[in-house]
């Protein structure tokens, strides 16, 4: 029944339309659909009256097609998203509140990490991270957190390179990486230190789940030069485990 | 290429498989997703290696089926819901900060109304929303004002009924409905008390898009009894204002 071509099959061919969605690219034609999804323009234009039948997709004032609520409706359900954020919101609003700073959570996925959470600190050093976001797993506090608990072939893999350089002060030696890892595992927090900009570190520690594994990290971002990192150790560790508790 | 059985096609069958995924059911085994989607076994497994594939579901340590990261991660790209989260947050926290108390923004969504966003406050009222979750547009103060500013055969839909009591409070008549919804066009808010259950009452206004079309409602839920519900008015209008202005 399900059509295989060389585009795969039709749910394939609409998943991949799907995919052409990104943060740069959040409303598009129908043309432009086509060409980021590499489908021909009629079969992303059936393909789409069925997403838009459903409200996967939805067209706006100007007729171009963007993300639907009901999408949005339906991810807010998985329980590695929306379930951990609510268990973790009142933990990262204090976390927040108390230095005033840029906190985060953030799950594994393959070899990237996804910004599950970010509560904003007034006056805050600029972050370039944004919820339902990806990044890299080498440059972050709660990257580094999440890779150090990966399982040894995603670690292999990512270390394997390339590996992302985004200032002078990212790590990119698979060998230094792979000691830092193991640091991270031993005392239980990681710091990146302008790894990712000139002006700013992070500080993070793992968040587990039932079953003990290591399921999130969560991290506060600071402005370089404004507070020891290490003093944000205990209150970062602190909010991590009690996110953990709440987990239970 | 489509094959349109008495099911639909192969993308509509495998949205309405996603579609079995709910606040009740996050997490379902292969035979209740086939038996929640009325879609035979062979068919349910067919359609699962795909999703899996893409990551649209995932498989829990049990080996059950629940929404997929990335399904949050494309959700997120929902101008609908994320872009104006963001947004709307930094104003939202202030009034939770403010007034102690739950704030939820929401958005309509054909005939009911989806929370986009809620704040809880320390030792507020308990609230029945859910990030996500869909309601009732005849009951909350957000409901109100999203179904006085729908288009007018979206309004005569609602009131046709049926209109869900929630307490004795409830309003259900459709000519009451209606005064009520002209008074929330004219004053510029909504307050629906002890509508949604006996304890709370909430007040909420509307967000205005960069059209001028109201495109979200924002509303503070208190304990029935502790403030009087005007003198939150300016408050709750006052947020509502700022978001509009920060969408511009």
């Amino acid at each position: 029944m399900v059509h295989r071509g060389r585009t795969g099959s039709v749910l394939a061919r609409a998943l991949r339309l799907l995919g052409a969605f990104s943060d740069r690219r959040t409303t598009m034609t129908l043309s432009d659909l086509a060409r980021h999804s590499g489908l021909p323009l009629s079969t992303t234009h059936r393909l789409l009256a069925d997403l838009l039948e459903w409200g996967a997709v939805e067209r706006d004032d100007a007729g171009h097609y963007r993300v639907g609520l009901r999408l949005w409706e339906l991810g807010s359900l998985a329980p590695r998203s929306q379930g951990l954020r609510e268990r973790a919101l009142p933990f990262l609003e204090d976390l927040s509140r108390i230095t005033g700073e840029n906190v985060q959570l953030a799950v594994r996925e393959g070899r990237e990490l996804v910004f599950v959470e970010r509560i904003a600190g007034t006056g805050a050093v600029p972050v370039l991270t944004r919820v339902g976001g990806r990044f890299a797993l080498t440059a972050t506090g709660v990257g580094l957190v999440l890779l150090a608990h990966a399982p040894a072939d995603v670690c292999d893999e990512v270390l394997a390179g390339p590996v992302r350089r985004f200032t002078a002060h990212t790590m990119t030696d698979p060998d230094v990486l792979r000691a830092v890892l193991a640091d991270v595992r031993a005392c239980g927090f990681a710091i990146s230190d302008r790894q990712v900009t000139d002006d700013a570190l992070s500080v993070a520690a793992p968040v587990h789940g039932r079953t003990g594994r290591v399921i999130a990290a969560v991290s506060v971002v600071v402005r370089y030069g404004t507070a020891p990192p290490h003093a944000l150790v205990p209150l970062v560790r602190n909010s991590s485990r009690s996110i953990s508790h709440a987990l239970l």
